[in-house]
């Protein structure tokens, strides 16, 4: 039997988005016709609107993180599932202010075939940023990497640049450099119980861990048996240190993305592992953040991710934002 | 087999609170010899210092609440186990600038015992303030009601009157009142697991829920069976309702917190819930806080909290906060 707070896994997400929407009426407003949830205090100067979306199921992604100084709407898709072109549209029409509208769009066929389309409907000028972020896949994977944790610091980057009046081609090539320079890797203690599955999506054995997990409750690339964090923050943090490349004195963004069920306390035990690791080899780890940020509904486990920083990006990165889920400056 | 991220039982704590330190190190510091967090950002001008503390496990509880506008110190115990009378000196000791010291204690017998020996040891002028805002148990019950997830809203709300220059007398006043006028219930769906037992602290089963459950992994007041949202709501809303005796327009906070496991999208499903079966009756939800704030290590469930407001109380909910998980302002 599925153990969760739930009326109907049907009217599940639009009741928590109107809860969502009536909490955080100060900084959203939810458009429940069009689906399409849009930042209340708009820019009085033109600036490109910064749109993303995904299936939901990751909350705060990406409905978290609409507000000043990040994301001027999301668009909502069912449970791990694309939202609609015409969400996408309808976000565009809503918040486009005459410098056109960036789509930031994690690497997934649904996602990416949907934004496309909605790119061709569009009438007003369009690019947009692909995020390929996990590295737990090869970078010649058949599909392509995925988009997990690092949506977030693209988002929240580009949407700093955009605030500052970066123009379209300037957001486009800012997007584009923060994903290339961003790579995740996550691990599941337990799979996650989709509402309208009822039961978990993969089965794990109480001493087994899935190495190199997704965001979607997919299998990860292998199943492990389970060890001390010590091991297993090392395994994560050898592959994106290798993928990326990185070299003594490189500044870092270091993020440990919780996947829902994990409690802060491991969060923050993952983070000092980590933070030793690359401390040791000369990595300066500049700015953190640490929670659960980039979810799969009520999955055990986390993901690291490192994003190389420069100056540009550390004031991006530190620029005022005002959203339900990010909020300084 | 017990899945968590650990290295060791023994230094979980240890090294979770070192990266805790390290991520928040602009809004906190952590001493590790004596087991104190401080504000970083003290206060010119002397102000009552607001200590508050009690076991780990229910972070960001007390922790990620120490900063400008809340906590100037808290002491994190052991797991699930209260600070020593000579943390809480010391924090009193680091943070005490010619205005006293106001301890805010969640009633349980370590945590009350502990609490008061330090204000005998203290040399300073101190007082306290005892939450105990669960209304899953009686009036009477013999150790008296547990002090929850109401425990922040008080800590909120004398944080912002300390900052702003109430005196010690004022605080403590101020906290009672915000004690007496705040009732919380909360429902498990799973139990936790502590690290140093390896195994759930209570058995449910696969169609069972546990209501009226503290924060400790303590059984709750009845097992149930497992029912749709609006059925277990209605069962917490109405103790709280009724405890409180919440009349017609009636202005309230409405605060809906996750115990570790549950995702977003269920908690403001609750919300949502909670959100009509008040405005229903004529109560006005004037704010609203939803997420994991006081947790029981990976519990599944939540719990409600009500507290009345007047336009005192949501001047001070208002006023700035500049913590590791409030910040606003």
């Amino acid at each position: 039997m599925m153990k969760k707070f739930i009326n109907c896994p049907k009217t599940l997400l639009v009741e928590s988005l109107t809860g969502f929407a009536k909490v955080h009426a100060d900084i959203i407003d939810y458009d429940a016709d069009q689906k399409v949830i849009t930042r209340l205090k708009g820019s009085a100067q033109p600036k490109v609107a910064i749109i993303s979306g995904g299936g939901t199921g990751h909350e705060p992604l990406h409905s978290g993180f609409v507000g000043v100084g990040m994301l001027d709407a999301a668009c909502p898709g069912e449970i791990f599932t694309s939202p609609t072109p015409f969400q996408m549209e309808a976000a565009a029409n809503r918040v486009e202010n005459g410098a056109g509208v960036l789509f930031i769009v994690k690497n997934y066929a649904g996602d990416v075939m949907n934004f496309e389309i909605a790119a061709e409907i569009l009438t007003c000028e369009n690019a947009s940023v692909l995020v390929c972020d996990d590295v737990s896949l090869p970078k010649d994977h058949s599909a392509g990497r995925r988009g997990v944790a690092g949506t977030l610091i693209v988002e929240k980057i580009v949407g700093a640049a955009a605030e500052n009046g970066a123009d379209l081609a300037t957001c486009k090539a800012l997007g584009d450099k923060v994903s290339t320079v961003t790579a995740s890797m996550g691990v599941a203690l337990s799979s996650c119980t989709l509402p309208a599955l009822g039961k978990p999506t993969f089965e794990l054995a109480d001493n087994e861990i899935e190495m190199g997990v997704g965001i979607h409750g997919e299998h990860g690339c292998q199943t492990q048996t389970l060890t001390d964090a010590n091991t297993i923050v090392d395994q994560l943090l050898r592959t994106i240190y290798d993928d990326l490349g990185l070299r003594e004195n490189q500044t870092i963004l270091l993020h440990v993305n919780g996947f829902g069920a994990t409690p802060s306390m491991e969060l923050y035990l993952v983070y000092e592992i980590a933070s030793q690791f690359l401390t040791t080899r000369g990595i300066k780890v500049v700015r953190s953040l640490v929670g659960n940020y980039t979810t799969s509904l009520d999955m055990a486990g986390c993901s690291i991710t490192v994003t190389c920083l420069d100056e540009e990006l550390i004031s991006l990165w530190d620029a005022p934002v005002h959203t339900a889920n990010l909020h300084w400056g």
